[in-house]
């Protein structure tokens, strides 16, 4: 079966681009099952309950967030409302929402899906490792299939991470850096990796944001505002196909379509 | 004229790939110029004497390095005495070594070459954005056309430079995260950029080094001695095109060579 | 003669206690010239003009800030009006206000005074050793008695710097932790040095901010809004002798008042 | 009941310091247990079974750790040999020797100590606040008294520890920075707390290390070999007296001891 995973979409205009792609997309690959990463869907930085049901409405089966999960305060109980919505898996407990779930999808399939934040420069989170152990021994039984989205920055961690499930889980996605790696390849014991999916964002920017500002912030130290950049998308993501019968995948390849308008 | 850049080359197995293929892509690319950073040649961390005579020897035009310049001693000196290494350069005035020079390609024409370090989550060196001012402003006159590797974690930052130098220098390039990014562009005022060019070392590793020892790491949050893992090497570059006339880019391409024995 | 510095004064109960306390303080200590840190004093973030306005009334003959010199926007256009206010001069050129001058002291005396910022686990700044330098070089034949307010977390980056001016600056002085340390000393060479003053604000707090927020924000690792503690106010300051002859410190003092409502 | 804290003890001349000083120091205070943190009794960095079995000999009753727990490789197997010796509870489950124990004070009574280790700026372990809950749980019925040894870095999750304890632990005392904080103070419900205890090691130094080697880090940005400084030392620890019969702290008072030759 096949899994197609969108990265980070940055904003209205990433929104627009995924979402009119999205039909496309299932025309070009086919998938059966389709995860979306909405942490910056809302102006750059989190998302809201209508965001997430328009994404939803359009061809998310699954969306997975990261460190901008509380940017909107409105987003917090639609967490506890919507199953299809997932959250950094290793908040401490008692956090509102929920972290991985398993899904059916298109083709009938389960699927274990968990979303994941890594701790080098970002939050003191839970650790993230024996916190995915948790989660397989509660797909076991439930799902042979299981997908992670590895919320992370750095490279390293990222990567032990998709070693330390391999064979264990279906596939491991970095998200994050909003920039596509190119380093997508099954690993020795059958799970699909990549470092980072890369984002549905404005392409003339730096991440997704006006390069004006950005720029501006890095030469001053000052704080400002940042802004969804404008003009064509890039639209990032990864097609993953899995054997059903083992879990194992046996490829992973990825979507990049530029100059959306 | 064409430029071939090299990423971070780790280790004996690394060094050997770049060492044996370097004739290889010379034939397959006819490159004018090569760069290739080598802060992990020597056992994953630094480099000496020896192993940049080597890969000066053996097709590199230009070496340059990273936050891992000072693992081994021995290259100190070494630094003063060989135009073609580089180190940052912001580190502060004083520093051994030198961070940028002016060189002549194959077909004669002059290439400004600098190494710079990004300051997000790495040392604390001084400002990039206008250091790379003072090196724009010394290449003036000496060399129409530039090139900067920007050795940095964060992607923001990294983008943000090459924003920066837009249209100002001829090709910039991320290094050291080894995992090379499939974002590889013009940007709107003709520099060719990528966030990361990627590394020359083990593919199945955790950027270069022994999985195993890099995922215990992780789980136990003890400090234990990385090795550089073995195997089959992923080779990884980019080959950019200048107008020598107006020292704007017209093409960067991405190279990636894996499973070299 | 004598100065004496209150550290970062904490939202309007720490304002109230530090003009309260400052008549108090000058008749108890006699300083010939007082800086007070402002950076949190509006609302514990930033400061406001007419905030250092009423401080400067109040006693204050400088207000230094820190890593929230920015927080407020009315404050940056005050920043070049008023000359009794600096804000951290290791930012790069450029930027709005000033980080150093020259002040005529009470009994006349002409005093350097400075304010700058660490750059460990802090903002990516200039370098604030060579800064200093260059601060100390044009307070040459302007003012023999130099005071330094160095706003920074760690304990090694600020006892550095005042290593490194010792015998060159009169008082080294850190801010930003909000918690005084008892190190307060004369260094070898003749420089008084405290690596913090502490802060002046709500003594039931978790660094002037209400606890419970704080620790919530601690457990939960959710983003929230810090507010400002309630409660008897913490006043801890510094009292340093210099001798306008050599510019030599000859004692340093710790002030802390408890309880004060 | 009365208990005796010494902070991190740096290198030889602290170890001599801290062994010299403990009978006169428990002469002077007639404290009933003793613990003295030793991360950085082996040189600066780390400790081995010699020093431990020394410091243990001369009058700790149990020492606790921090970062540097692991510096010393032949210190791993003595930790799960030696019950008076703790490093940080949260590091994962699996993690060599102990963090938390209950002892027997000189006077009969029992005492929880518990080691910790904070997340900010510091490694990623477990979350100290969930870890310590725990360890509260384990000494109930054990030990009405408890003291925790919380090594971090920031001041704000140091004290945000404090008060989560407030009330449920006898004494929380911060280390790790070297620098002995004046805020000791017994909170609201009943705790005895200081954000830093300070070191026992050469006071002419910066966090106990030669101060020119240390300031020629911070100016170079180039790694270089600390090494602990000469001459007389500053001795820093606590009082602490709590009443066994509600496990309240009554009293809090700061111990420091300088120019010990
Ligand atoms: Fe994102
Ligand atoms: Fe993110
Ligand atoms: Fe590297
Ligand atoms: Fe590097
Ligand atoms: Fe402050
Ligand atoms: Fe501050
Ligand atoms: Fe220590
Ligand atoms: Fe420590």
């Amino acid at each position: 079966m096949r899994i197609l995973m969108l990265g980070d979409v940055v904003g209205k205009v990433g929104r627009e681009a995924a979402e009119t792609m999205l039909p496309t997309l299932k025309e070009m690959y086919s998938p059966d099952f389709t995860i979306v990463n909405g942490e910056n869907a809302a102006a750059g930085l989190g998302i809201t309950p209508e965001i997430a049901k328009s994404l939803l409405r359009n061809g998310a089966d699954v969306i997975t967030l990261g460190n901008h999960t509380w940017n909107r305060r409105d987003i917090v109980p639609y967490l506890d409302q919507e199953p299809r919505i997932l959250r950094p898996a290793n908040y401490p407990p008692g956090t509102p929402g929920c972290g991985y779930r398993v899904y059916t999808a298109q083709n009938g399939v389960r699927v274990g899906v968990a979303n994941m934040m890594g701790r080098v420069f970002m939050e003191a989170l839970d650790d993230p490792f024996r916190t995915a152990d948790k989660i397989l021994e509660s797909f076991r039984g439930q799902a042979k299939i299981s997908f992670f989205d590895f919320h992370g920055e750095a490279t390293s961690e990222k990567t032990a991470f998709g070693y330390y499930l391999d064979g264990r889980a279906s596939v491991v996605v970095g998200t994050h850096t909003h920039v596509q790696t190119a380093d997508e390849r099954i690993l020795p014991k059958g799970t699909a990796y990549i470092t980072d999916v890369g984002m549905v964002g404005p392409q003339d920017s730096i991440i997704g944001m006006n390069a004006e500002i950005v720029v501006q912030k890095f030469i001053t130290q000052m704080p400002n505002r940042f802004e969804v950049a404008e003009g064509g998308v890039v639209l990032c993501g990864i097609v993953a196909d899995v054997d059903p019968d083992t879990g194992h995948a046996t490829q992973i390849q990825r979507v990049q379509i530029r100059d959306i308008h």
